[in-house]
């Protein structure tokens, strides 16, 4: 996920969702992973925006990708310059319309913005979970939010919505909950990591891993490994974007200031001090251990089966879908996207896949666009 | 540069180089560096396979790329089972053809493997140069092998010939020393880096820079920082390769060794397996100061000048050259290797674009390819 400059965050035609509230999820009853390992209680934070009509039939939940929030959409002060990441998607007369769905978005469990996770305190120790928190899948991700849907009194969805892990945790809702979505919407992702994304996590886990702050997970609160997780940013933000984008954005400028003698290795394009930036700032934001653990989820994520097909898997589907790849998106190549609907439509499910011509690589998915506000405008109201 | 299991070694058709022997060229007059500052003496370690004719006009230099060395062909005693890098493209009878030419491969300054380099004793001071080496650029590379050459008592080449890195000595040769060479051969470069190419070196100089052991580059011989360099090498591998390739060779295989608790972020799939090993290998045979200034070298290099043209900096060129692109090479795409040959054509030089369709991404010019050896064999006969 992007929160750069190096897109044009832009906004689709309408309404600002405006001041909005985080609210906590908090379950006392034991989380069980699909580990089979559990945890004794959950918390699981979110925001809503819209409101959910008497038949409880308006629900979209949204996703949210691997270094994302909860905070999808709005500003939680009349002074908060950052609205949420999907601000201009999200809103009343946007494409994701509030006045006329009521529109969830919740952290991951897993996670590090307020929802329970590695750097949580289990209440049986009083202590950090750390590496004792239990193994995590895209399928764990979406068993929480059903419990979350459960509280808010939402059955069925009217969608489910996500880019990149946000996209496979909408493949696993259609998978884990066929009878509670009617549509689903995934953006620049797939049913499984290739090889290389497996790798360049691997590089990102190894840098953590390495990073002797780390101290194998058990770093205190606000410590940890901040040079490791710096560059597992930094490279994963590399693979979020395209060569052409970054030429065009970037290009070879150099920065203005006059570098000193022993500033060798110190900034010195344009596009170091840019993803020198991105590192910094996820190192500010983002907690180590929940890197680790939402990599794993995402490389162990795989639909396919033994049979290398699809098929097994979206047999129990009755969700109608919208898949969108990406032209320039070179960790989620459009093939694994537009494998997603193949596999669909042999099965006789109502799905589209659209191909998006766009320059951003990964990270298309967050840009303004119109061409894909009207896509998903028409799939959500039809 | 790829010492690995991933690519089919192979070999042309011919003869081996055999047993073969390191030399060192010292010079002891100051080398100075194109940013004006100077080291007090040089010294360049380099093999020759064949020999130089009466006329001295059979010689061929073979640059290295960044991870690369002096040792591409032959081997080191009899029971050597790890033949130089470029064995199966050197030797009589081979495609570059010890029994016509007499073929050198130097060690480039700036070098950890016996040319002076930042790890290299400074006579004036008793101790290593570490950041005190000077600045680095592929003109300073090509000035020491031309030292050599006089050394050598070689006037004119036959051919300068090199891949990625290498590639650009071979631009620069014939820039900077227009008569002294008759061919070139360029494989998988560009002329200068784009700014994706600078962010993933960027990425990999934070990684050795903010590994502590990295001292600010004055750690003592055979410390330093192993893991940020292994995580560089492992980062900087990945754009060696391609999507395809490493789908083909590793897709999601796991490791069949049976994982134990507490393992949860060590090796799972046998892509990981590769990549550490490639790592931490790495770590074992090459210098990380080497590998800031080597990348630091790739990164100033642009022979586009000021109006974003390659024209006025080719304008002096007398050779004769054969530049060839990789169709999955995402690191130095194709565009960039096409771009050269087509600003040749427009000055009216002799030269040649062939685009190979090869899945190995970059590292494609380091592979077993009978189409690629049928191009070097009739461009150096001709």
């Amino acid at each position: 996920m992007n929160d750069s400059e190096i897109i044009d965050p832009g906004t689709a035609e309408g309404g600002e969702v405006g001041l909005v509230e985080y609210q906590d999820f908090v379950s006392e009853a034991p989380f069980v992973f699909e580990s089979g390992d559990a945890i004794p209680r959950l918390v699981i934070r979110y925001e809503t925006y819209g409101h959910l009509n008497k038949a409880a039939d308006n629900a979209i939940i949204i996703c949210h990708a691997l270094s994302g929030d909860h905070h999808c959409a709005g500003v939680y002060s009349l002074t908060d310059r950052k609205p949420g990441w999907w601000n201009h998607m999200v809103g009343p007369g946007k494409p994701i319309d509030t006045s006329r769905y009521f529109v969830i978005c919740s952290n991951c469990v897993g996670g590090c913005q307020g929802s329970t996770g590695p750097g949580s305190i289990n209440p049986e120790t009083g202590k950090q979970y750390n590496l004792d928190f239990p193994e995590l899948t895209v399928a764990d991700m979406v068993n929480a939010q059903a419990l979350l849907l459960d509280h808010l009194g939402v059955g069925r969805l009217h969608a489910v919505i996500g880019g990149s892990m946000g996209g496979m945790q909408a493949l696993q809702w259609i998978i884990s909950y066929p009878e509670r979505v009617a549509r689903y919407l995934a953006l620049a992702t797939g049913a499984r990591h290739t090889a290389q994304a497996i790798a360049f996590n691997d590089t990102g886990r190894q840098a953590i891993i390495t990073d002797p702050d780390w101290k194998n997970g058990a770093y205190a609160a606000g410590e940890g490994p901040a040079h490791g997780l710096a560059v597992a940013r930094m490279m994963a933000h590399i693979t979020y974007l395209s060569d052409k984008g970054m030429e065009n954005k970037f290009g070879r400028s150099r920065r203005s200031r006059k570098r000193e003698a022993g500033d060798r290795f110190d900034v010195e394009f344009e596009v170091e001090s840019y993803l020198r930036y991105q590192g910094q700032s996820f190192v500010n934001r983002f907690d180590a251990n929940t890197y680790l653990y939402f990599t794993k989820a995402l490389d162990h994520f795989d639909l396919y089966g033994p049979e290398n097909r699809l098929d097994e898997a979206f047999s129990v589907v009755e969700a109608e879908g919208l898949v969108v790849g990406f032209t320039s998106d070179w960790l989620y190549p459009p093939q694994g996207n537009r494998e997603i609907v193949e596999a669909m439509l042999r099965l006789g499910k109502r799905a589209t896949y659209a191909e998006l011509a766009m320059d951003f690589g990964h990270d298309s998915f967050l840009v303004h666009a119109p061409e894909l506000y009207e896509l998903i405008t028409r799939f959500l109201h039809r």
